[in-house]
């Protein structure tokens, strides 16, 4: 039962929105930096754990944190810690024609609950993030990074109980029973929003067993539309950025539609060099005619998200078609067409459903960073409250604030 | 199987961003007025009906609709063509670092689902408010306005199609089956979002049972608490005014907190004028105490929404017990305090959680009208995307859009 962990999460929100939450961002720092030795070897025995059950390599470095490691999120700390306050900001003040005024100002959420995978770098993301937005935090990591979240949560309490704050704002699902997870879903009243972060199966677990109020991250299908009136080398290089830069990422594309009219031009090249980058080539039956030796296309690769060096290529009729695939098969995540044509961008740009629409540039751009809000909980790929990348602004609700000398109605 | 009715919804949404939404709305207007007798008419089956049935006066009032109301209905349809587009709307626009150009648009959130009780007018109100928002909308009332709501939404449809809009812009589910509730709630990637309008019974239904977005409305434990330094007519008339100008809102006021220094000078005249009114008061010892004869409070009497001429009446020791006892048994809908502190004013309005917090005014103006907004879809009580009074500003979402020339990370 963890009716008391959100009980004392509950009345140490209460608090924070006045609170030097700075102050306390630095004290969470020093005591991170403190405890780094303790936190490492914490680490290695999740990191042992792993190994003796023979995990792929990628996901042990994916649990695995180093002296490097930590100076980073030491750093990101000070970054937080430089934006500006997302709390109290007036976003609008009006006078009502009785002559009270309403004031429309951000306050925190109340309470987050954060249910994520192993990367414990996520533990220390989103706990400073949350308190930075004036909101305590639940957090429910993955089993697997258990020790190393426990050290991580333990450090940072030290903290805001020296900054003279309630070390309930930042808590710790101390269990790796499933039950736990649902307990946190279902916890209407205690919990205001829960952000998962993690792949599709995380993501569709939260959303089918939440009960209270779910931001879904993350999951990108996306694509990128070469059109007729393309600048071909431009096509090229964002099809190659976006597939080969960092393929494990949900803004890398996974799809490449191409206007049969450049199709003989373009095809054989952009085959050609993705192969030579190492990258499976899935393609249908003309993509196959325009490159031989391409492997054939199923009907599930249009809607896989590899997060991998695959891809898959389709030959279009043109752009009604390319959109209307984007719009059957993609996660509305980022979506990128390349084109000179004003209206072809325009008509891209006004119908394809998506979170990020881009011409002539790469999908990799869809990020809190590269769209300057200096932090990240998240891309939302939802249309509620937050849609693409979530930073500290979105962290926050309103509330109206009305003045008067007795009016009623 | 409903499937066939959501995808037609969400093609018909496809093209309305960019349609001449006035002009439909126009072509509604006329197509309803065209059509009053025939509405009257079916509206007359599902008043009898319910009037064999037994049911309430005050509930088949609701129900009814008359040549007056339907004035009224058009006249509103008139107020929301007058409204800006709240589609298309820049939000914000930047350059990054390597050139390209960064909007932040408002676009439609495509499918709306509209879950609502017997008031027949609530289908035109929700069925324009969605298409000038630019979304298609699925329309689910109860089942005893069945036959009012498919001549309503006849009408309508006709509406679309003479203004050259895709007539599934608007539809209904005609059904009376409850299974229909359900596949609406678990359409993901059909349904963007869905509103409940109605009691706190269906409220939660929804809540408990959506998978897709849900935006909860309308549930009010409103309260007004009486500091120590009130101007105590001024108290008395917002009082008055919050629980007896229109008790069945959800905006009245439902308990009544009063600092323990006035108490004796102000719960003997506002007990004498509440009862004058009509009103029965329920209180703990210290209200019985000030004012004989009043009832005893059960603690249900604090956290019910009574919707009637009944308050629950409170003697708090202060400004803390105060704003505790709101946090622990209010909605978080609106609240108010009547002081002439400064101190407390603030203390109030930043400790209080709640989408509307009242310094020296009446409850009751938590209303998208009142609020200047135009238009009011619902008073949403969470926290999420829209909170408060929600007008077509809130009916939409957002979409990056990013132009350059071949830029990549």
């Amino acid at each position: 039962m963890l009716k008391e962990l959100f009980t004392q999460a509950r009345v140490a929100s209460r608090t924070l929105a006045r609170a030097n939450r700075n102050h306390a961002l630095n004290a969470i720092k020093k005591h991170l930096a403190a405890h780094i030795p303790e936190i490492l070897k914490e680490n290695s025995i999740d990191v042992e754990n792993e190994r003796q059950k023979g995990t792929s390599a990628a996901l042990v470095d994916r649990l695995t944190l180093t002296e490097k490691r930590m100076e980073g999120i030491l750093e990101a700390i000070d970054q937080v810690i430089a934006l500006p306050d997302p709390v109290g900001r007036v976003l609008e003040g009006w006078r009502h024609p009785q002559g009270m005024q309403i004031e429309k100002v951000t306050v925190p959420f109340g309470v987050i609950g954060m249910i994520y995978e192993s990367r414990p770098n996520v533990t220390v993301d989103a706990a400073i993030l949350c308190l930075k937005a004036g909101s305590a935090v639940i957090l429910r990591g993955s089993s697997n990074a258990l020790n190393s979240n426990r050290a991580l949560v333990k450090a940072m309490r030290e903290g805001l109980k020296e900054a003279g704050l309630n070390e309930n704002a930042i808590s710790l699902i101390d269990s790796t029973d499933r039950s736990s997870v649902t307990e946190l879903l279902t916890a209407r009243g205690f919990v205001d929003l829960v952000i998962p972060r993690g792949g599709a199966g995380l993501i569709n677990h939260v959303v089918q067993n939440a009960k209270v109020p779910v931001i879904e991250t993350g999951v990108g299908n996306c694509h990128l539309y070469v059109h007729r009136d393309a600048d071909l080398n431009s096509a090229l290089k964002i099809l190659m950025n976006g597939k080969t830069q960092r393929p494990g990422v949900c803004n890398a594309l996974e799809t490449l539609l191409v206007d049969q009219e450049i199709a003989s031009a373009f095809l054989p090249r952009a085959v050609k060099a993705l192969r030579d980058a190492g990258v499976e080539v899935r393609g249908d039956e003309d993509t196959q005619m325009y490159a031989p030796g391409v492997v054939a296309a199923t009907e599930e690769d249009w809607s896989t998200e590899f997060l991998d060096l695959i891809i898959a290529v389709k030959v279009v009729k043109g752009l009604d078609e390319a959109i209307n695939h984007i719009n059957t098969y993609g996660s509305q995540h980022s979506e990128a067409i390349v084109t000179e044509s004003l209206k072809a961008a325009e008509q891209f740009q006004n119908e394809v459903d998506a979170a990020a629409v881009y011409v002539n540039v790469s999908t990799r751009f869809t990020d809190g960073f590269e769209f300057g809000f200096g932090a990240e909980i998240g891309i939302s790929t939802q249309k509620m409250h937050a849609r693409g990348p979530m930073g500290l602004r979105e962290m926050v609700t309103i509330q109206y604030r009305i003045r008067g000398e007795g009016q009623v109605r």
